[in-house]
């Protein structure tokens, strides 16, 4: 099936449900019915009230309505024949349309509000296009299908009921907007729906608060992430692993404050060109202070702190560092858009020969690093500068080629797909963006690695050549993991929850069937407790009820101990979505986790 | 020696001085000459500039007129009498003391600032005093000593110009004010000079620099720590020490953020009673959000995320948390006195029983983490409340004896000397500070252990006990280092920048004779990288000045690698404030590091 017959279908079923609708309400009064990502949805000012459960109800009127085999007429009026129409018809939101159309030449709200303000001149139309079928009559541009024959009728299900604004303006009537997907056939609608079961299942959102991984407290305040001692497990024990890939890698770890007065980011240029991200001022003995966006500001007045040589040359900054930008609260979703974030945040310094070297290590430590969490798809897109537009670039001609030249071919080098992204550059220099796939098959963009051609300049960085002479060094920002909240929101939905051995919260539970097996429970606690963070389920409860508590904390392991247990000196080892693995011997378990 | 003998000759000394400087300028105005907590200083309106250098000549005279055995005669005479005599001496500031004498009844420019707003009644003065010794004639109300030859000329030293403003005003006239400490004999100043020699070399605002391992940047601003890469590794390893601490000691870590809402503060009380120690608020979409000057009210949050029971209890959250406080830029000092610090902050959250066991761990655990850092000698303050104010105080009877009680035994059991701070306690529970002496026996303040009767109630915390009974748990907040910035600055001292081993942010320096012995070299780099902080310093210069270096540095150990090193398969190993351990084999030294 074209894509355009897709439209078309998905365009039709907003039509006919308007159709079904107006057979359960005869005064319902029209919106707007356009196509979506998925499928499509109209809004009616209805006079009767229609919820949620009445969904299949009105999927079953269309459902008929197609069996019909009703055609989709097209007609061409003049605008005051349509004028006419709508106004005999009764509906005022398509005469408000209507007379739009003649004011202004369009239904767009946005392009009116633009015509209005701006009074730009107004294109004439003379004609509408209206489409009939059935009693439906809608102004409408098309495309439509010729009949609805041409729709398989369990292609398309409705899936929700919300208010929306006439026109997305508060100041206007609530109208009642119902959701429908629809598909090429029965089998891609079970598809889609089974895959939309599925996100949901994984949403990090809910999965968080059941597994006590995190909250946001509406005391605290939305996008500030509290972490509860579960998820700090996990947060910490990511932390220990990112600290010492740096240690190995040769990067230098530093802290820096939250704020900073106003003056770094008057140096850096932030204060001028990311302000619309950044909080009000706080103030202190009348100077202005900051929260900080960025930590790059902080690394370079680090380095700065000493003369540097090309001795010293590459320098590997590195830091955990929190920090805080503004978001919308309308756009703040869970773990991944949030109001404060700790980046995982990297600023290489280095001279122009060791650009290549440098890019690729980069490559090499996200690869590594992504590959530790499980990824395994990687691509990546490259964003270089527009030749054409050189003036709006910072750097020379030759330091953009090579420093493309040097992402290209570690790009190559690890042989993972790429993207050109033309004039997508930074006006400061080119940038990798690594994109990785989910066990379902979502991309998500993670780590960047982002050369700076601007702040060393700013910042007036500089190095003592072989030669005695001053230079300026060049910047690598690069972030692994990007933000770590983010990135926990995904690990959260790429593992649905089920964290691997070494980041699961709780890694044993240990279950005694009743409380002669509590001792032996203790012994073998106390063996494990050093090396593993484990759990004693005590038996205040059934043991039955005790498997379901940790199968629903989704612990790796639970070691059941009765009786034959206890005389035999092993372990009963239930492994999470796997099963049992029978009567082990300890030494036996032990050696199987490391 | 009496300290009222002491007192009496330091502050004659302060009219030598006078005396003294008289005979250099006889244009000279004299200001006011008191006594310090370790001698004496002058203020004086000088016609010739004196500077640092004249130091040593100014105490020569002094030194003169005491051979001379001056007497300090005192007499009295009338208010009116003394305006007459300081006139024609042409001594405005005297006059002007006098004047205020006749006015307002004092010299203290505190109180006639007082008096002159609060419209206070004046006590009539009709006599003063004066003190004549050789030539030099003062408005002073004594004690003074009889005769000059009471004064040991080598127990007193000139040791500092400052300016400083007639009556700290500074819209007055800045005058020149000539420091001096005093001590009962030449030992008792020398040993003083030794020490405050030692605390200089001590100094961690020096040490600091020196070692690279913190900043402090103007465009960043005072009181907010850089870490640099050497300092960083030292927090940082300090903070995996703590860390694995906390696990070992089944605390919880949990993370939250920097910024709340108003409201998080308003329930705590913080922005009733903690106002003045909070920045100014940051205003998000008309909502004020407060940088956190505490973390408690962020882990009482994380505790009301779900229903609690008994067996929940106790629970013990911990966070390295970093909050803002503010300071007056007058008072900030190096890492001791900062704007932002991190500390390493736990709340316990018990049921009343188990207090007692709590505080004992609590204590125990300051003990083992702070003999980690080589403090040996403890002393505990105990602040308890006043039984006589009692309706001053949150918590009942009961509440109070038991909590003191129980902070006692704790306290005794552990075997330190206490104080009990009568009426000391906040008005929500007492609370134990521990002291510690650093490796110059002084005192420092570190660790606190803080009953709470309030905050649970604040919060509205609760539990369920075995009874099925909401009940209001107890709340114990404790810091083992407190601020972990004020603490490196502490221990930088305690060492005098000379880290142990396992802290020392380069461990091991190798250091090859030449170029020849580099591939050697490398070799032991490579065995000793992956467990060690380990550097090469390359044979770009010589070796003693590589030495020196590395000596300079502080750095705990030296491996010198040259022909004979390589020939023999070993290594020569200096020891920093050790010295030479000779030619030894490669596996004995890491031996002897582990």
């Amino acid at each position: 099936m074209k894509s355009d017959t897709l439209y078309k279908i998905r365009h039709s079923l907003a039509h006919i449900l308007a159709a079904a609708i107006l057979e359960i309400d005869s005064k319902a009064k029209f919106g707007i019915g356009p196509v979506t990502e998925n499928g499509f949805y109209y809004d009616f000012l209805l006079s009767k009230k229609i919820e949620e459960k009445d969904l299949p109800l009105i999927e079953e009127k269309m459902r008929k309505l197609i069996q019909q085999n009703i055609k989709f007429v097209r007609k061409k009026i003049t605008l005051s024949q349509a004028k006419r129409l709508f106004k005999k018809l009764n509906q005022p939101f398509k005469s408000e349309l209507l007379n739009d159309l003649q004011k202004y030449g369009t239904t767009d709200y946005e392009k009116i509000l633009e015509i209005k303000e701006k009074k730009r001149k107004v294109k004439k139309i003379k004609y509408v296009t209206i489409y009939q079928s059935g009693n439906f009559i809608d102004l409408c541009r098309g495309g439509h299908i010729k009949k609805t024959s041409e729709i398989d009728p369990d292609s398309f299900k409705l899936i929700k009921i919300a208010g929306a604004y006439w026109r997305g303006d508060e100041k206007n009537k609530m109208l009642t907007r119902i959701y429908g997907i629809s598909f090429e056939n029965k089998e891609k609608l079970e598809e889609y729906l089974k895959y939309q079961e599925e996100i949901k299942k994984r949403d990090h959102r809910i999965l968080g608060q059941e597994l006590e991984l995190f909250a946001i407290d509406e005391n605290v305040g939305s996008g500030l992430i509290l972490w509860l001692p579960k998820g700090a497990i996990i947060r910490q024990t990511i932390q220990e692993f990112i600290i010492d890939l740096y240690k190995k890698n040769n990067y230098q770890l530093v802290f820096t404050p939250h704020i900073t007065k106003q003056k770094l980011f008057q140096i850096s240029g932030h204060l001028d060109h990311y302000r619309e991200n950044m909080y009000s001022p706080i103030d202190i003995e009348s100077e202005k202070y900051y929260l900080k966006p960025m930590n790059c500001p902080f690394h370079l007045t680090i380095y700065k702190q000493s003369t540097k040589s090309y001795r010293d040359l590459p320098l590997r900054y590195a830091e955990l560092g929190t920090v805080y930008r503004y978001e919308r609260s309308g756009t703040l979703s869970g773990l991944t858009r949030v109001r404060g974030f700790t980046q995982d945040d990297g600023h290489i310094i280095c001279n122009f020969e060791q650009l290549p070297e440098e890019i690729e290590n980069c490559l090499n430590l996200v690869k590594s690093v992504l590959e530790k969490f499980e990824f395994k798809d990687f691509k990546v897109s490259l964003s270089i500068w527009d030749k054409t537009r050189k003036k709006e670039y910072l750097g020379t001609e030759k330091e953009w080629s090579f420093a493309i030249e040097s992402l290209k071919r570690a790009i190559k080098k690890i042989r993972w797909d790429y993207t050109i992204m033309k004039g997508e550059a930074a006006f400061y220099g080119p940038k990798i963006d690594v994109i990785v796939k989910d066990a379902i098959n979502r991309e998500w963009q993670i780590s960047t690695i982002q050369l700076d051609f601007n702040l060393p300049k700013k910042f007036n960085l500089n190095y003592i050549d072989q030669n005695n002479q001053q230079k300026t060094p060049y910047l690598i920002h690069r972030a692994l993991l990007g933000s770590i909240e983010r990135f926990i929101g995904l690990l959260i939905e790429h593992y649905e929850g089920n964290f691997p051995f070494w980041l699961a919260p709780i890694q044993i539970v240990i279950l005694p069937i009743n409380a002669n097996h509590l001792s032996y429970s203790l012994e073998i606690f106390s063996r494990l407790k050093e090396k593993y963070r484990i759990k004693i389920f005590e038996p205040n409860e059934s043991l039955s009820k005790r498997i379901l508590l940790a199968e629903k904390e989704k612990i790796p392991y639970m070691l059941i101990i009765g009786d034959k247990e206890m005389k035999e000196s092993k372990i009963s080892v239930r492994q999470h979505r796997v099963g049992d693995l029978g009567l082990i011997d300890l030494n036996q378990f032990i050696s199987r986790l490391s």
